[in-house]
């Protein structure tokens, strides 16, 4: 372990984030010392970002900072809990301050407004590697999980679906549709890059959904997983997928299966009981209802008039052209 | 992520353990759910093993798991924490299910008679790297830690020291001393693969050390945190710091260096006030008193005439020959 980089870190980064009162003990000894609150169960995760295989190797050390905490806030979300302490293992290949001081200026970024405390970590040298591990709470056994949608559960997305997939794709395969201007580019990278988690409305929906999932693998592939775990099948009108003013501008064969098959995006699949439905929508959520859970197995594309589609969207963004 | 490996860790692992009534909801989900019971906090430590830093790449994989929950293990035994749950990060450079199986196999080793549960994870693609996180509980404000050793208070050390710092330091020098038999090798090899995590004996002292921390990197660095946390100094007389048998078949010049400055070992060294340290001693804990906390800054060693002695072990054993 080299104390000099992780000392780094954590000075940088108490300046940053405030302390919390249920922390016992931070940073400093064998371990971090922690208070759950009575009534409060933990919810815990743990994601590993590895160099050539999560992020380009030329990635902004503050842009991977900021994703590698966003995407471990989007788990918490999907389980309506409330972010409190994370852990950071980082394996570096060499030292570089700078390098350090970006990487944690983004981790910050993330962290502030979610009032996460980093209360341990460990560095070791090698090959680029990032595991964040975050603790939230939430009350005992309302947390949301993957096995509880219902038939008649109406299934909702929050925010755009797609944006990440459209800057990945650019990335990898040098794709430049002509419609896209540079702010379009701007606003698709910075989507991929600064990920939103929904941590706030992943609370929100506590009293209404049913069952929840972070897109992290594409909206076909994650409901999947609900549909698994739930025992049940849902029925989509692609028609309905929120897009982006700029994923708009592509035909509907080019930005449906980016909407459906691509991951990154970090938003919310929820499902919600159609009784509660109704009262969910009153609120100014920024979510968008995009289909139904069945009885049938499996996960059915209809348009408006009930009619089958056939987009094959299941095998994602990297298996068709512009 | 790929499913598959952590679905044949997580199988595999369940089969050798058994599942705590305080986990709410295991690995499959967002999120893990986990009941710290009231009136306890939760110990959380994190660390990372890097292939060629922290372990030989012809490790065998059996090893290799025992030790990255070991060495975690011996985090919670230096806070006095009861192990409760951990999570695995594990970053692997191919799919080998021979070789997960074993690194599974050494894990379980090491989990089963502490009684802590996997409850999450992640498998990767990339150069191997094992990130563990470990959560114990304890009884609120009794943990122990660094910062709390006193003028007067007697120091002592569990099991013996320099161990596996002899089985290391014929890996990495070629050494090889005549008066070692095979059975010795054995021995010191077991020492470096296998450590044993005092767990047990944290739980067990907490009603009388006043503080305590692992050894990881040697006697005098790791007894240097204590005494840095504490504001204190400390005499050590080597001739009572507790040899194996195959270690005292050396020259002292030899073996006491491995003791005072060699990691790995993975024993508690803690401080206890004077007025309990009697009591304890009483109860069969293979626990030694090596010296005592002085209000005079720094680490002394001297002999039982009190004489200071010179051997320069703060080198570690990676300076000397045999």
């Amino acid at each position: 372990m080299s104390l000099s980089e992780f000392s780094l870190i954590e000075n940088y980064f108490s300046k940053l984030t405030s302390a919390r009162q249920d922390v016992s003990l931070g940073i400093g000894d064998d371990c971090a010392l922690l208070q759950c609150p009575s009534g409060k169960e933990m919810a815990v995760s743990i994601d590993t970002l590895v160099e050539g295989v999560h992020f380009f190797a030329d990635v902004s050390p503050k842009a991977l900072g900021y994703k590698s905490l966003a995407v471990n806030l989007s788990d918490l979300a999907a389980m309506g809990a409330e972010p409190a302490w994370f852990t950071l293992a980082l394996t570096l290949p060499e030292h570089k301050p700078d390098w350090l001081r970006a990487f944690t200026e983004g981790l910050s970024l993330a962290a502030k407004p979610a009032n996460i405390q980093l209360v341990g970590g460990d560095t070791t040298r090698g090959p680029l590697t990032i595991s964040i591990q975050v603790h939230g709470l939430i009350d005992k056994r309302r947390a949301l999980r993957r096995d509880g949608a219902n038939i008649g559960d109406r299934i909702y997305v929050t925010g755009t679906l797609g944006d990440a997939g459209a800057a990945l794709k650019r990335r990898l395969e040098n794709w430049s549709p002509e419609v896209f201007e540079e702010t379009d580019w701007q606003y698709l990278q910075q989507r991929l890059e600064y990920p939103t988690p929904r941590y706030q409305l992943g609370q929100q929906i506590l009293d209404y959904a049913s069952s929840a999932i972070d897109i992290s693998d594409g909206l076909l592939a994650d409901l999947g997983h609900i549909l698994e775990r739930s025992h049940k099948g849902a029925v989509i009108n692609p028609a309905q997928l929120p897009l982006s003013a700029s994923l708009k501008k592509l035909p509907q064969e080019i930005c449906l299966p980016l909407a459906m098959g691509s991951g990154d995006d970090y938003e919310l699949c929820f499902t919600v009981p159609a009784e509660h439905a109704d009262k969910l929508e009153q609120f100014d959520l920024n979510i968008h209802c995009i289909g139904e859970i069945t009885a049938e197995k499996g996960l059915r594309l209809v348009d408006e008039t009930g009619k089958e589609m056939n987009i094959d969207a299941r095998k994602g963004y990297d298996h068709f052209g512009t």
